[in-house]
């Protein structure tokens, strides 16, 4: 009988302790500290347990988190600045939000066990590219700010022009989206202009692009046309980011001649959070799709020739075009685009509009009430966000409305903004005039069209899909149908190499819908989130004594973004002491492709060092390229364990010669799930480091994001951290490299998550957890050793935290490829692993701590029973080409098929092995071809003709 | 373009105006007012519209439901009483009760759909069976009042003696189950007696059964295994009703002798919910199995002879046995049953007894604490509550311990009861001690076993199902691979015909997991339950409304002990007039044989009034029967619409012709969602009616229970309502029929879910609803009747809510039976109507209100498919023995099985419709025999041994 299970450590580490024995045994050990021993250089180890409070049990951390959240204060926010109060429907939040079926979805890689969510995404691209009037959307940004500074990126690289001028923004573009754009452009170099263009373009040359608010950050709506018209003829691409649910009622970017599209889809129905996270999103003209960053769902085929869904030109993803990186922006935000998308069809183009009006509504009512009462509007015409001039009166309005429970937006001494949105009542309408001092309700809006000349009279969402799922049951078993489409971790274990899917505990997931923490507004006045300064504080404190830095800030609300956060402290600090000329950053050729997509965006020139054939850094390749570039070198990026899964030896050393010349040591924290509790990155002579939450701690992987990229710095460090002009508390605000996110703590309304797993685990059990994912891994390679080569073993024959199968022996030999096994896997009810990455040919195997033994196992049985299959190809027993691997995955409908005319069986096919006939998952489709649908690109929802046989 | 959807109703209702405009023309009407004029006798209409508040929309319910649980106060309860305190685990919370997968399921009649909530059930019956030391529990049962009274009707059936004399209880039973036997006994004319059994049996002769509490209710725990002995001695069964926790430690009943145990099974994770929903539990020793009341799961075979689960002894449900009815409790806790049983496969068997260690030594260490500062502890062998003896002071430490938080439980002046439970910490034993005047912590428990030779020896949970799933990553998927076998309202139509299987909104089921409403313990102070008192008083108070009546209670908690509510307080009635001898109860032939039981439960003699063949009662057999027994003459109960679902002409004349002869009415509410908002059983003439708010009023079925079944009486009958000993606010005090259930306002958890609904679809939505349910069910007639007889329509041809198509000529011609074509339905991706019910060999389609056009037309062309199918045996094409109608449902092994022995193809079996190959659902097992699993009465956990091919 086992022993019970008594702590939260317990129940998210898989296998109990006698199965941990039992693993310890088959690959040699008596005990996990001998085998960390040998798997761990003590160079690296640290010599000080973790300082974290003593792990609390799940019932003690709700407890915290309810104490923590009822220090937030749950106003209404009508402040708007791109943020606004919306209603999540309940069917939405309970099945999408609040379902493991979604919210442990990994990204859609494998789209055969992914065509729900790729169908939800499609939706979502349909909804962006039909409202914002643009033919191709992607698959969301990570918020509004970045996808302008993206779209300023996409303009530069689209613009012919030798000397591009600069790129100029429109004084009435929201402040924050301003200061991201100026973050980015600093350090591309790229020259930004700020200035009224209400009244057209300044009498000068040279911009390659121009940013555009619509409706503006003060609530004005302008005919956008003729200024973007002007932009057009001195070359410009035009960049508007616009308000998705103004566009249900005004003329869209695409048909004011727009070049692209930007903004947020918060408010279809994803709450604030404090500021994230929500899908961003970016639309663009014929002509420069495929320049179009971020994740592209597109329509393709599979094997019978039926429509399927995947993602579209995903070479394009960076950890494939390594050499050619421009921008890491893939990281996308699927969960909160899934909502987005949901609230549409849910609404259907009819309410969304109807929605709209009544915003509208509300708007005109509380101007008309302004007026009555003697107030001035500084913009006759807007569509939810009316400005009032009140000389001398600002801050005494706001600080009544607040008396009245009601955040205003404190524009300066002299205006109030106050934004309608959907959740706005008449009872909000008479209150705000209250606080301006008028009594009685508002009356009715005034009759005539505000907003005429300037509406559209284009139809959107006619697709079929936004017309079907309107009543709570239908859309109930519409999302039901496409989750159960997916492999998602509810289901089976997904050993994703450097992407660490652990468990998403559900005590870590419940606080995220709490009212306290879902509803506050990323600008509400800051004694509302005295809760979420709490958390936050002790959150950065705790990372900051796992990774040994001396400050974290959260605001990356992505990996990509803590990347370029650290690399940009890095920048900050050789400037700060005069050496702006450091600009070589060193890459080790075994790096993920984001580093140097970094290095770029951060304005840096990669120079690769080359690895030696067991996957190291080749130290003398390295000093050979430090001695080349000494005084310019700022930096080297290299990931610990290496991205080969490898504890290098050489990591001190590496940093000490890197430091010897004047450079700083960025390690990229992919692979902190070896070292919590073992090594600290500061202590190894790390200055930098970026962390991924959505691995190691534990937020979910939602499909493909929300992510969390968190940046630590050593002391020399701090003063460049990211800082934001809406919020000095933020970061250092006098110092600090300006916002890297739009939002001051980036995706703050997830943070909860890894708080709680840190606080359940406490000390001991994030080490155990460590340790348990070392074990693991060393597990699974011993039993796949003998049928798979596994690549790049550290010494004494072990891996840490993942390891690496290699195929192209066997492919060689067979024609089967690593491929092949991956969509075989799901015929054994498998997510693969990650596939050709680091290694083309090959299959990298992250089990993490979370999976069981029976589950480790279960994998091991399927890989090596495909193994037998490989060596039936082999042998000739199958048929090269017409074999259950080549023609993996199998559907039902395939397998049920009266006709059947493969040379094996059935039940060859369905049950390699008798435990699948107890649970199967059925894929969707049979295998997609993915050329087909990058040759014919169709990005948005198919007609339902493409859907007949 | 559709309208929008603005209003709760519009996405409770599932088609949208226009698909009903589309409907009604189907059916020959042009708008609903007349098809409902023309569906709806005159007679019965109401004159006047619902006065209920304006309907609320979803964010306004759920702000003014937070309001109202705000005036909920959550302290720590230790009162015990038979409530503790418990930790549910997240991954159980979220993926079980807050899992439209799970809750909106219907109870398994149908197997091969449900075989993952009965593998649950089984589990709960193995726990209850293994813990009790009994070797046959059923699936649950209301809770462990009602299991008390239906163990002593057990006893009393078995009794062979001829004076079968007193069920004898022990006076340290919960008080409230005194109670509730004490009811049900006096209706039944058993008599009651309570004595302190702590020494033995009183001297003298005749009991036919004991009643004894382990541990007591005041805490002791002593040795039964004497006094059951000497019970035994003298004829008597033996009852024990025991606590599950304490069971992991303590000998079990079984081998103390006991012949039933009974229980609650609320610790093992299930919230207070201020009295309930709980599984309650009923297990009992060999050789009574085939007498235990309530579902029980048995094990059987599939046609591939392949393991599988369903309802053993089915034929013993009510609506199948109505004349040799003796109890109507087949209703379970299902969902709360899925529950209890998870945590228990969570916790393990060591797992358990950790935490009940645990329990047991926070109450020696408060014991300790106790006496070390002067408190006598009246009772030295104990588990988990301990019995303070404090001259005088009770009051004063109850408030002290009040003031620090704590419920403490004031057992009389002298005397304070303390309950540690799974919540229980070191913190709370201190303030405890504090409470009586002790400072300090109260030391570590002394050394020496408290409860040595009481100790259990035997094992217990040794199936590896207790063992398998101990990390959440593994309990998580566990609970999916069950989940994904059934086949629930997040799926399909579950168009059961008297069952109302509609929309469970998430808006409505939202605030039950609140801890405001979750973790109320229903004897705490009364002050702490504001919000429950002012909800419910606003639900009774809109039923009452509803439903024409004076007054409305809530406590049955369901359909079943509404009704025996309902004829408790007829006979209460006539007793206070001096009419004990009117014991006479109509019930026309037609009636659900659960009448007939409550009757018999009531004390009431049963004589069935005819009907005639169009199913409407036989006014002249009526007027016959009321001749004959006249005076004696106590009710009539009858359906209405009726069980046929037809709105019976006569029902007026019904009411009239019984009213005259003295009698009482009742109408069972049932069928209410034919006629909210459009009739009042109250007007129409009826006295008392239960309603079921699992029907109509959108509790969710939860595979089996929980329901809710009110009672409303006119106002003669309102002194005459239950009540509850512990609580005078629950009822007529004084006057009242004594407790329906064991905790004061029955399920009050669950019932913000109707409050909602009836909040949210206000007067208009409600009347609209009956008037969409009654539409839809004639669209489903009219498309249905070319191809099926649909049997007894009303005048114009028309049904009410529900229709029944018949099956019996065609069964008669081509061999197919209704219950062929319901697990044909299977294969089509449906849960098959209501079979056989109210007339065999008939199918009983109920498509509710929620259904949209295209699900309607969805089962229509199913239906309509299988006619074909149908046609095709009739007409030889396919063999009558060997079709895909005999051989459904078809599992996805049969079809991809390499050999295909069938005259019809694979894709004919599985494919029957073309829109199947877009979303498929795939039963687990094929169909099930029966009549094996009753012959081989298997119910808990069959060996792993047995699920080997």
């Amino acid at each position: 009988m086992t022993t019970a299970h008594t702590t939260f450590a317990d129940r998210h580490i898989g296998p109990s302790p006698d199965d941990h024995a039992r693993m310890l045994e088959r690959i040699g050990y008596s005990d996990i500290d001998a085998l960390v021993a040998d798997a761990v250089p003590a160079a690296i180890r640290t010599g000080r347990p973790l300082a974290l409070p003593a792990a609390l049990d799940e019932s003690a951390a709700l407890a915290r988190l309810r104490e923590i959240a009822s220090r937030n204060t749950v106003l209404t926010s009508m402040i708007g600045l791109g943020y606004h109060g919306t209603i999540t429907p309940g069917v939405i939040l309970r099945n999408v939000l609040e379902n493991p079926g979604w919210y442990t979805a990994y990204t859609p890689y494998q789209p055969e066990i992914s065509q729900g969510r790729l169908e939800a995404l499609l939706n979502f691209q349909t909804v962006v590219a039909d409202l914002t009037g643009l033919p191709v959307a992607n698959a969301s940004m990570l918020d509004e700010g970045t996808a302008a500074a993206e779209a300023m990126a996409l303009a530069h690289r689209v613009s012919k022009a030798k000397e591009p001028g600069a790129f100029l923004i429109d004084a009435d573009v929201l402040p924050q989206t301003i200061e991201v754009v100026r973050t980015r452009a600093a350090a591309l170099g790229i020259a930004v202009e700020v200035a009224d263009l209400s009244e057209g373009l300044p009498e000068r040359d040279g911009c390659f692009g121009v940013l555009l608010q619509y409706p503006g950050a003060g609530g004005a709506v302008r005919d956008l046309a003729p200024v973007i018209a002007q932009a057009k003829e001195r070359g410009a691409q035009v960049v508007v980011a616009a308000d998705l649910l103004a566009l249900t009622l005004l003329r869209p970017p695409g048909e004011l001649g727009a070049d692209i599209a930007v903004g947020s889809s918060q408010r279809f129905g994803v709450p604030y959070g404090f500021g994230g996270p929500h899908a961003g999103y970016m639309a663009v003209r014929e002509g420069i799709q495929r320049q179009l960053p971020g994740r592209l769902v597109g329509v393709s085929v599979d094997a019978d020739g039926r429509q399927a869904y995947r993602l579209a030109l995903q070479t394009r993803e960076q950890h494939i075009r390594r050499e050619k990186a421009t921008s890491n922006i893939c990281t996308a935000q699927v969960l909160l685009a899934v909502m987005a998308g949901m609230y549409a069809v849910y609404h259907g183009p009819e309410g969304l509009r109807a929605i709209a009006e009544r915003v509208h509504g509300h708007a005109r009512t509380l101007a008309e009430g302004l007026r009555s009462g003697g107030v001035q509007i500084v913009h006759d015409v807007f569509f939810d966000t009316v400005l009032a001039r009140v000389p001398g009166r600002a801050a005494e309005v706001v600080g009544a409305a607040l008396e009245r429970g009601i955040n205003l937006r404190p524009v300066d001494a002299d205006h109030v903004g106050i934004a309608c949105d959907e959740t706005t009542t008449a009872e909000h309408v008479t209150r705000v005039l209250e606080a301006f001092g008028i009594e009685g309700p508002g009356g009715p809006a005034p009759a005539g069209d505000l907003l005429e000349g300037l509406r559209r009279d284009s139809v959107y969402l006619t697709h079929p899909v936004f017309h079907a799922h309107r009543s709570e049951t239908a859309m109930l078993r519409y999302l039901r149908r496409l989750q159960d489409k997916d492999l998602a971790l509810d289901r089976t274990m997904i050993p994703l190499g450097s992407c660490t899917m652990k468990l998403n505990a559900t005590t870590e997931m419940e606080p995220i819908t709490w009212p306290e923490f879902a509803n506050i507004h990323p600008f509400a006045p800051i004694d509302q989130a005295r809760g979420y300064l709490e958390l936050i504080g002790e959150l950065e404190g705790w990372l900051a004594e796992i990774t040994g830095y001396a400050k974290v800030s959260v605001q990356p609300n992505a990996g990509s973004q803590g990347e370029l956060a650290g690399l940009l402290a890095i920048r900050g600090y050789h400037a700060s002491r005069g050496e702006e000329h450091r600009n070589v950053c060193l890459i080790p050729s075994s790096a993920h492709g984001t580093n140097a997509a970094s290095a770029a965006m951060a304005g840096m020139r990669v120079v690769v060092v080359k690895c030696d054939s067991g996957g190291n850094i080749d130290l003398d390749d390295l000093h050979a390229k430090i001695a080349q570039h000494g005084a310019n070198l700022a930096a080297i990026m290299v990931t610990y364990p290496s991205t080969h899964g490898v504890f290098e030896e050489t990591i001190v050393e590496v940093c000490k010669a890197v430091h010897d010349a004047g450079g700083q040591v960025y390690v990229d924290g992919a692979n902190l799930n070896a070292l919590v509790g073992l090594a600290r990155l500061g202590e190894i002579g790390s200055d930098v480091s970026h962390l991924n939450l959505h691995k190691t701690f534990c937020i979910p992987h939602g499909g493909g994001g929300p992510g969390v990229g968190p940046v630590g710095v050593a002391e020399h460090l701090v003063p460049f951290l990211p800082s934001h002009p809406l919020r000095p508390e933020a970061g250092p605000a006098d110092t600090g490299v300006g916002p890297i996110s739009a939002a001051p703590w980036g995706s703050a309304g997830i943070l909860p998550i890894s708080w709680a797993y840190i606080a359940m685990m406490g000390p001991d059990g994030l080490r155990e957890a460590t340790e348990g994912a070392i074990l693991a891994a060393n597990y699974v390679a011993r039993r796949l050793a003998p049928h798979y080569p596994i690549l790049y073993t550290g010494r004494n024959g072990l891996v840490a935290h993942e390891c690496i199968a290699d195929l192209r022996k066997i492919t060689k030999e067979t024609g089967i490829t690593a491929e092949d096994v991956a969509k075989r896997l799901i015929d054994y009810g498998f997510h693969a692993p990650t596939l050709s990455f680091p290694v083309a040919g090959t299959l990298m195997i992250e089990p993490t701590e979370s999976e069981d033994l029976a589950e480790l196992d279960r994998f091991c049985d399927a890989m090596i029973q495909i193994r037998r299959e490989i060596a039936r190809v082999a042998d000739g027993t199958y048929d090269r080409a017409d074999n259950p691997l080549k023609n993996a995955p199998h559907t039902a409908e395939h397998l049920a098929a009266d006709s059947w005319k493969h040379p094996y069986g059935r039940e060859e096919a369905a049950y390699p092995l008798p435990s699948l006939r107890e649970a199967k998952y059925w894929p969707p489709v049979r295998r997609i071809d993915q050329a087909y649908g990058d040759r014919n690109l169709v990005c948005a929802c198919p007609p339902p003709e493409a859907f007949e046989d």
